[in-house]
């Protein structure tokens, strides 16, 4: 059976200029997936007749199904009703119960009734109207001669329980009957091209299909399976995530909505592991990230941000002449901050972080990106990396890299958790 | 005149399929507008290259500017180098230097080499290469027989910067020769509709125009005039700026890219006074954003993340009756927090946040959304708010009104300020 396809037009000059970011095309176009039926294009148009219907008229061309977001309202500018009309050779005709409704919905909210808005009780002759209980243009639901053309209203309120209950479903009944399911691999510490080469062979695969998505310190690879039912749609991945997982070992941390915060996390509690932070340059960023798990409090004690040098001595106990003489930025601060920490909180692990993140180079001449992790745990190892990018750029870089350390640590602890 | 018109190519599947929502290519539309060219439709389409070579050729045979965005990486998914020279009738050269410069880039990052890497440094012969400060892909410029492609990386920090310091600029050039030039104004603690209110006349003004962004805890308003010169532009804007500023009084805390945390550094620095933090909930998040701005530390000490009571008690030194009696969620602990934070960093002023961020209900029965700010200064003041969201949602609500509320008394500590 030939895939059905369809096309996506946004329409709103708005949208175009870009002075709000599209999202119902994107849970449009996840929904068309789960069909089945294969998204060709998402065109974004401004509210401009001509340009309308000369795209739903290409886009009819080419597939059998279109669907166009925007445009129905009661205001001039709403041209979608009319350009469908034209562009599938057909009239208008108004629905007298609709515009009764239409009137209900006005006084019922309060509302004086202005004749502009009987436009939107609207539709092509060959339509049905689709219910919109959450404001007053319906949906419009065209099929002549094998094309279908759905209209939905731009309103992400309107739009999103649309989709979900009314054009989701009826799109799925004339999808192929297969359902689309993917699953996520989260991988760290290995490049997108280093990756690529160690399963070159595996992204041949066609059903389930692997694509890898380079993230900004982690690469996701996406495998994406076909099938009658999400249970056989599993089982088509599931044999291809272990020949992947197998070639890249423990450079995959998780899967999905998983985050390497997350996971560590994860690790220490079941553990029965507490951790503690010493922030310099993070300035909290990294007790940030771990308190952005839900449960952190059971293995995430506290931490201290100690941004000057006075309180890196006065509550974190660094040794002043350690500091003196190897200045903040240095792999003994780090070492200090890390175990004085780890004491203070009495914690199991506490994990440090110094380094200069910009704007200017530092008063002890450490370059901009010098960046040094400790992690205490039952040893203590400290980390120097050079970091490039904006100031928040090595700032949430050094962040990452602590958990990922930290999660190596922990995988050294016992390989087998 | 006639208009120079531009067409936007979003390229890459996992845009097509909705797994992420594409906020490039709105920027990429402001910058258009801004440049006074007009942006005739946006396209998206997956990693395909003779669909991508046919938009190409359609887009250029109606505008004379084409953008694309994506597909310029190292995997073999990415196709806009070969699309586009394929659709210029031009082929590829791969540019020495670039590969140079690329494997400096991996080395410095001690990041193995690969061979595919090098793709990355190959352009059609008819274009430039544009600088990438913030990653392995270069832009690409093409220039030929009036048609100009600009090929931008995807990921949204390389292609912010290279938009903003190389592309616009380019096509502020090519675009009607004036200049546009816009000044944002940051509003807090008011409402987009209540600020609007308050400026209904303003609005209507045409050069320049003033347009209001409600983001999330604030409302920007943009005011872009466009004249021959920016100096002219930036008379022009300058009177309804203070008429602007005149009507919303010290709502409007700043302007692009002054933050509330930068605005509140900035008063701290100039008064000669110091901050420290106290948090719970946000787990160090307030910390990381007033260490966000450059120079913090002239008045950032530091802070403690006390996630655990016992923490509380026994580094914070928040009496144990107090927090049995009240529970971790109370003013009476958020003042306890700012007052002893205060005292332990020496600090002139201290925010304290304690609350409940989710997922679960607190176990001493505060609901969800539930928060308390102290700053103690001079005089101590706890706030407490309902806040509604997820888990971050609350968090980050939590930490930008604490910044409101100490700029709120700094401002009256010296009215004029």
């Amino acid at each position: 059976v030939a895939d059905i396809e369809a096309e996506i037009i946004s329409v709103g000059t708005e949208l175009l200029l870009g002075q709000i970011v599209d999202t119902d095309a994107p849970a449009m176009a996840q929904t068309l997936a789960e069909c089945g039926i294969v998204c060709r294009q998402r065109v974004t148009v401004g509210d401009n007749h001509e340009r309308l219907v000369a795209l739903l008229r290409a886009a009819l061309k080419r597939c059998q199904v279109v669907i166009t977001i925007g445009g129905l309202g009661p205001t001039q500018d709403d041209l979608t009703r009319e350009a469908v009309a034209e562009a599938m050779d057909d009239s208008l005709e108004t629905v007298p119960e609709v515009v009764e409704s239409l009137k209900e919905f006005f006084a019922s909210r309060g509302v004086k009734w202005t004749e502009s808005n009987a436009k939107q009780a609207q539709k092509p002759t060959c339509a049905t109207h689709i219910p919109n209980p959450n404001g007053t243009a319906p949906g419009i639901l065209c099929n002549k001669q094998g094309k279908i053309v759905v209209c939905m209203p731009g309103p992400p309120g309107e739009f999103l329980p649309m989709l979900e209950h009314s054009v989701g479903p009826m799109l799925a009944q004339i999808g192929t009957g297969q359902v689309i399911f993917s699953k996520s691999l989260r991988v760290t510490g290995m490049g997108e091209s280093a990756m690529e080469a160690k399963i070159l062979d595996l992204l041949a695969s066609t059903n389930p299909t692997i694509a890898p998505y380079a993230k900004v310190s982690e690469v996701h690879l996406r495998l994406t399976a076909r099938a009658a039912t999400k249970f056989d749609a599993l089982k088509l991945i599931e044999p291809v995530e272990v020949a992947v997982r197998k070639r890249l070992g423990s450079a995959v941390y998780g899967c999905d909505d998983e985050t390497l915060e997350s996971v560590v996390i994860g690790m220490l509690t079941s553990r029965g592991l507490t951790v503690s932070t010493a922030e310099s340059m993070t300035g909290g960023g990294l007790g940030k990230r771990l308190t952005s798990v839900g449960g952190a409090s059971a293995v995430y004690v506290g931490g201290i941000v100690a941004y000057s040098s006075q309180l890196k001595t006065a509550i974190l106990g660094v040794n002043k002449d350690v500091l003196q003489k190897h200045g903040p930025v240095s792999a003994e601060v780090a070492q200090h901050m890390a175990e004085n920490a780890k004491e203070l909180f009495k914690a199991d692990y506490a994990i440090s972080i110094t380094g200069n993140a910009g704007p200017t180079s530092d008063t002890d001449g450490k370059p901009i990106g010098r960046v040094f992790v400790g992690i205490s745990g039952p040893t203590t190892r400290v980390h120097e990396v050079n970091l490039r990018g904006t100031r928040e750029d090595i700032r949430n870089r050094a962040e990452y890299l602590a958990l990922r350390w930290l999660r190596e640590d922990l995988l050294n602890l016992n390989p087998n958790g």
